[in-house]
């Protein structure tokens, strides 16, 4: 399949599943460009999980998800709501930085992509594969801003509910901060 | 420089440096193939640090560090003495996985060491930069295993103990499993 017809189809993809609005931007701007194209997003978020057990990702359960800052409130609802359905594990909460990843279509228009990535505040991009049958690269686009907080276990919380008002005003200023990266991004995308 | 010359002085410099115990075979493995030279390591850590506001690392003092599993008595301790020097600002318990970054001498080089990484586990794993003088390959080796524990501010907790014992149970759980992620990668490093 050509460059060309894996973009098609992925756009396709995405005006089926759409992308978060603080990120649609971004988006449009690097699919408008020929060498390039979106693969997945994400603007950053706050979720709890509920995990069987570390590491085991896959098996987590997203007991909330906000793409926007958190009161303590609708953090300590939906504990209550999972253990109410007795969901058993380990209770996480996690900041996420924003999240892209990038289809280029040959090493030097990657490169192009990362450097701008990196001056915008995204220090944790890189490279993640090369294709060896056409040469496309996809370039994963991260920031720093993260936090991964254990809060209890089986819907029993092992701290105080000041400790999570705490947590996440850290939580809610990491968002927002990813978010102006996310503003840098844009302005800085000049790929032509 | 030629890719040679740089490896010599990379050698020689971590000959004056030296490298954590568990991670010291996997660089001499590395090292004994003529395509790939470690530029920097750690096999994982427990830390605490005092910040004077998120996303200032470069900030950061380092008021604990460990290379192996930790106890709450040595935890508390670091903070009473931190707070007895006057350290100012939050105090944030991270546990870090292990990281490996290596100089590879082309892309073909960096994309079989990738692919045994993420084989090994290590499935934070991405090529980090291209030199374009010399098409020098930076690959960085990491694993997801990762938290980052707000405790408190001005050498005061926001938690209780036993949230610490909770968190710290976690840590070093997550220390040992980087550890056999780097036996893992060990014995997976056939780059010939």
């Amino acid at each position: 399949m050509t460059f060309e017809a894996q973009k098609k189809r992925a756009v396709e993809r995405l005006q089926i599943s759409g992308a978060d609005e603080e990120i649609a931007g971004i988006i449009e701007k690097i699919n408008s460009f020929d060498d390039f194209f979106t693969t997945s997003s994400c603007s950053g978020r706050i979720v709890l999980i509920c995990l069987p057990e570390i590491g085991a990702k896959r098996e987590a359960k997203f007991i909330g998800k906000w793409h926007r800052p958190v009161t303590k409130e609708e953090v300590l609802d939906a504990i209550k709501n999972s253990a109410g359905a007795s969901e058993k594990g380990e209770i996480w909460l996690l900041s996420q930085s924003p999240i892209l990843h990038v289809a280029c279509r040959d090493l030097e228009k990657a490169k192009a992509l990362l450097r701008i990535a990196i001056e915008s505040g995204f220090k944790y991009s890189g490279i993640k594969a090369i294709s060896s049958k056409d040469r496309k690269v996809a370039v994963e686009i991260m920031s720093t801003e993260r936090m991964d907080v254990p809060l209890g276990r089986d819907g029993m919380l092992f701290c105080s509910e000041g400790y999570i008002d705490f947590v996440l005003s850290k939580s809610n200023f990491m968002l927002e901060r990813g978010k102006e990266k996310l503003n840098r991004l844009y302005h800085g995308l000049n790929l032509e």
